[in-house]
């Protein structure tokens, strides 16, 4: 037996479930069960799965009862994550939730509670926060102080949706936040970490509904914060692929592209005054894999400290709803 | 007689002021009379230029009222800039004034319409405009359509106010719009210039007054343009130096850094979906001698083009005014 080696099932077929099977084998992990409502999706998904997945099966029922699985991975649309990692959960079942990690942060609230209850852990599945980079840039902003106290964070992340008249993205039952929840989520999670978790105590939101478009296409997001600091955002289906952000500090800049995407090589910018920037360039790292490691380890923790996640995802619902209330009321909404 | 020979008037010794000396007598342009409050700062700033300064006086209405003045140079504080503006203009003399244009848009609605009224030149000045890269970028965007429609544009410019207790920046009664006048109006002008000189048709503002100040040390601005496009921007006193542009589209995006600095050698950045960035260089380019030239020519001009730059002058003040009364009312205001 591998001490590490959890037992995976993977409700759903979605593309980014695919992406999940090489790490979690590679690190060692085994993927005893996949589930579709379409029984055939499932059969196909899994036929050129090494080594063989045992449990294949049409009900997401059905995968979240078997006995020999001891950790779901649930990349379900948004609007059925809450009740799947419930069911989960009650059924003592660890959970790697896609992002957003609920409809509303009431309902991710009532997944950590229940979690904390069974003392199994719940995850989300950003993956950029277990990349060397992210640490990286922690270290230089944080522990270094290297620009000084952070003024303002810019960000933008734009991706064209293909397909607009049948993707998911774009169906308000499944989607309900659209580009708010598909780009913006990466946006605001960024800006809180960049401003080291803290919430902000303001936010401001804007979209325009187009025609035939039943959820924000584009989102411009402004969260200001209890020290007069603030941070903008700008999320769209509708420009070519782009990732950015800039962190505008007292005494310099750091500045990084492709904040999402899972490249193996990295890097970000760090300018000072009357220095020349420097280009800090960052190792191969399967950020997907890193997250594997890290659900496996925090899986074995038995502190608190392994909801910090979990908190920080909460804290990252609740700044997305208010810039949903805020864009639906052209008003300005507080967060306590 | 030199054909565009015209004779200057500078009414006051501002920094500013004299970065403007060595443009205007390289271009063929005569500098007879200067002006100050204080007739010792008139005589020091005087005493070394060359050719010498004719007339060094202790009053602006002093030199508004010189016969020998063709045109005036208004690099005074906002606050005093219309009067001065519209005395001039009664005087029946051209006006190269600063930005912002006015105190607000109705006031420097005011000046266009004595200068129509006169038929002298009112042109402000904001010197990128007059910059080769500036035309460059108009023929990426607009004759070639390079990146697509424009989605965002995102925009941050931050330069550290230098002494803030006694600085002019931070009083009220002489700068009343803070950043927003001095950083703001750049972003703002540069915003709907990248927006083929549409106006937003609503705006969003923030800032938060800090401790002991008067006017606002950084300001946030959100401008929704009437097919769903949106831009931001961030300027603030309290962030190291950065000027940085990106534009997002349907296509590409195009990014420039120090879009105000008077950079000779200078670059803007055109990405395309699966293309290699193109950086594109621009030539050596003196932004204050153009902005001299193109005074000169359109001052020669009989037709009313020659205030198609003050419209988009008093479009900015527009634009302006409703941001900061977006900030003062905490709720976004429109724009007709």
């Amino acid at each position: 037996l591998i001490a590490f080696l959890m037992r995976w099932g993977v409700v759903s077929t979605a593309k980014i479930a695919g992406q999940y099977f090489l790490p979690l084998t590679t690190s060692g992990e085994q993927v005893v069960a996949v589930s579709s409502r379409n029984e055939e999706r499932a059969k196909e998904w899994a036929s050129d799965k090494v080594p063989a997945i045992e449990h294949v099966v049409g009900s997401h029922d059905e995968l979240l009862a078997l006995q020999d699985v001891d950790v779901v991975y649930l990349p379900v649309p948004t609007a059925v994550r809450t009740p799947l990692a419930m069911k989960a959960i009650e059924n003592g079942k660890h959970v790697l939730i896609e992002k957003p990690v609920a409809a509303t942060a009431e309902e991710a609230s009532h997944i950590l509670a229940a979690a904390k209850d069974r003392n199994v852990l719940v995850l989300d599945g950003t993956m950029w926060i277990h990349h060397a980079r992210t640490k990286l840039i922690s270290e230089y902003l944080f522990q270094n102080n290297a620009i000084g106290a952070v003024q303002h964070i810019s960000c933008t992340l734009t991706s064209p949706l293909l397909n607009p008249g049948t993707n998911i993205r774009a169906n308000k039952s499944l989607e309900p936040h659209g580009c708010l929840g598909d780009l913006g989520w990466y946006c605001i999670r960024w800006i809180l970490f960049l401003m080291n978790n803290r919430l902000p105590v303001q936010v401001s939101g804007h979209y325009v509904l187009g025609e035939g478009e039943e959820v924000p296409f584009s989102f411009n997001g402004l969260l200001i914060f209890d020290k007069g600091e603030s941070a903008s955002f700008f999320c769209s289906f509708r420009a070519a692929r782009r990732q950015n952000i800039l962190v505008s500090a007292s005494q310099g800049q750091l500045s990084l592209e492709n904040f999402v995407t899972r490249n193996n090589e990295s890097e970000f910018t760090v300018n000072k005054a009357s220095e020349a920037p420097e280009v800090v360039k960052v190792p191969n790292c399967d950020q997907m894999a890193e997250l594997v490691s890290a659900f496996v380890e925090l899986a074995k923790d038995t502190t608190t400290n392994k909801f910090t996640h979990f908190e920080h995802s909460i804290d990252s619902m609740k700044v997305l709803d208010a810039l949903l209330q805020s864009a639906e009321n052209s008003s300005p909404v507080s967060i306590s």
